[in-house]
């Protein structure tokens, strides 16, 4: 299998698009990354898209095809992949594997998600789709719900606090104030956290992401194609995997298997140590999420990220900067798109071009995970080849 | 790249099956699978798994985690892949891909839809997200529609006759008696299409493929695992192209110039030519697009597939046996297995297993189209594989 980097990143503002449609959003990333890689349309061989629920939130399925016939790209192979709200991390790994194998010397991998405009049922409903539909969603469960089950089970067996998870989400407030592409480009604090809106006891309001619209791409090249860009930011690792879609079926509450499974892959392909790591986007669709992949990834303790964050080991230019983009909560959550976004983030902080936000990063790791946690991709980039 | 076989296959029968949920038909066609090979769950080390609709049918998104969990492959990479009705033709493709790049040596691809119980709207509207959901299905249009409008001016500019589409059903009905598999397991008569209840002009009831519930699993290997195997059927070529996604942006109304793409990739990696292929599983979601496929494919010229069909051409038998399954109206479509189906029934065909509806078959084909012909995915298998 060949080296891949990736050579060109795109994403359109996140927020509340009331003027622009799945297709609006999923071109203007495309056309965004291909201007950033400096190729044209032609030079594409193949795409990859990832997308949640086009189905139920707009009434649209086939969204690769649209999105290649959209952005001039009509003949290439076009593939939509999906899992939950790992269908970016996805789309960008089967990118990267049709390219490594040899099949493709260019590949763009996008991420879309249309949350705002609702063709059939609320969002809260839709998005239950990407757990157990029936032995959770039909029996009243809701994904706060079953964050919440895990945050509880976090706090009774590590003592883990309120304060602690509000914590991770004020991080990505303070990060997201410099990052111009985010939804919430305000702070908050710990204070404002506690207080807001109880959602599903112990999460409040500022522990959930949002419903957001936004896209994301990304160009991929082989080696060789590489090598004649500016600034190519290679792949090192990258593992993926499952675990029982059902909370009530997993091992644990406190953990996610699947992102241990996913990351002791990409460690060990990448010839990396979570110490090695100095920025990683991680996976906060609620606070406890963010704080369960701080041990999941080696970057802390089991048990132990609550203090590890109240030491302020995850601000910019800690110990690893977590979420320099403001993460699921602040920069947003557009279901489909986040994982690629996600990559986006990492390829500018090792680029050394994410400006006010920047922080020294020679590797840098994704965590996107689907559902509750039965889909995890994690991705470790960095600045040069591994030498083999 | 490496070659690529198929050491397994299985499915479900095609039908209503209101006793079973999305998730059973699936662990039911992967479970054959894996016995029809004769390996066991843990030899399986990814999975790729199509389908269209589960999040608008049955709430149900993340299918590819279910989908591993269920069948007791929990931890494995799993990936749902959509492209509407060529969905299945994807995830296959896909699984190929993976195991030819060299990361996997044994990879399930599956397929899988359960149409008949709806959480939210009807089938049609459903499906009308394979189109342009903004520029056909909001403005009233429905697949029938599309692919009447397609039949009219293929009548218009070939003379093609309502007779002559009809004989494209009467074939899948006299071949689906034969396949205890299909959904309709009964003869027709030109009559009786016919006389059938028109669904939109010139199509009728017998013209369009059913609603159907089911799942088709195949196990792909790599070339040296593959050998170890009794009987392994070889993927000699391979294409996928996409065209634009409304009917309205199309050169022609009368081909796919995706099919024409893909097939002619299929063709070249195959060494094979049209006249070579002894059976074909062609996508038939209405009568016309079979006869479409028939030119597209290259096995009759352009506009004649009309009287190809009449002279008998289609037979089991005959120039190329077309649906030996039944095809999509007669064995049934359950959208997102179908393009996963059509690889059991060549793999049959090849391996000589195809007991009462067994023809003469060196080389086979599947065609696999997704919405009005935005997606198509062509696939050649042969008995032995290519000396390279």
């Amino acid at each position: 299998m060949r080296d891949v980097a990736v050579v060109g990143v795109g994403e359109t503002a996140f927020g509340e698009h009331w003027e622009k449609s799945l297709r609006d959003l999923s071109v203007a990333a495309g056309v965004a990354a291909i201007r950033d890689a400096g190729i044209e349309g032609a030079d594409i061989e193949a795409m990859y898209i990832g997308n949640m629920s086009g189905g139920r939130f707009a009434g649209q399925e086939h969204l690769a095809a649209l999105a290649a016939d959209q952005s001039g790209l009509v003949g290439i192979p076009s593939t939509r992949v999906e899992a939950a709200c790992a269908s970016g991390g996805l789309a960008f790994r089967q990118a990267c594997l049709a390219v490594a194998s040899g099949r493709y010397d260019i590949v763009i991998a996008a991420g879309a998600e249309k949350m705002t405009d609702l063709q059939t049922v609320d969002v809260t409903t839709t998005l239950m789709g990407a757990g157990d539909q029936e032995w959770e969603g039909w029996l009243g469960m809701s994904f706060p719900g079953l964050y919440a089950l895990m945050a509880r089970r976090h706090m009774y067996e590590y003592g883990t606090t309120k304060e602690q998870m509000a914590l991770f989400s004020v991080n990505g407030h303070k990060n997201a104030v410099l990052n111009p592409n985010a939804q919430f480009r305000f702070e908050i604090t710990v204070e404002d956290v506690l207080k807001s809106a109880l959602v599903a006891d112990p999460l409040r309001l500022l522990d959930c992401s949002p419903i957001t619209d936004g896209a994301a791409a990304v160009i991929v090249a082989s080696k060789d194609i590489a090598k004649k860009f500016k600034n190519p930011i290679w792949l090192l690792g990258s593992g993926q995997a499952t675990d029982a879609l059902a909370l009530h079926d997993r091992k644990s509450l406190t953990s996610l298997r699947a992102a241990k499974i996913a990351a002791k892959q990409a460690y060990k392909q990448s010839r990396t140590v979570p110490e090695k790591i100095d920025v990683a986007e991680v996976h906060d669709c609620f606070s406890i999420n963010g704080l369960i992949a701080l041990e999941d990834l080696g970057f802390c303790g089991v048990g132990k990220s609550g203090k590890f964050i109240e030491e302020g080991n995850i601000k910019r230019g800690a110990a690893v900067s977590i979420n320099t983009s403001g993460g699921l909560k602040a920069k947003g959550h557009p279901v489909g798109a986040t994982g690629v976004s996600q990559i986006v983030e990492i390829v500018k902080q090792l680029r050394g071009d994410a400006k006010k936000r920047q922080v020294h990063a020679d590797f840098g790791l994704t965590h996107n995970v689907g559902g509750s946690g039965a889909t995890v991709v994690v991705n470790i980039l960095g600045k040069d080849p591994i030498e083999r």
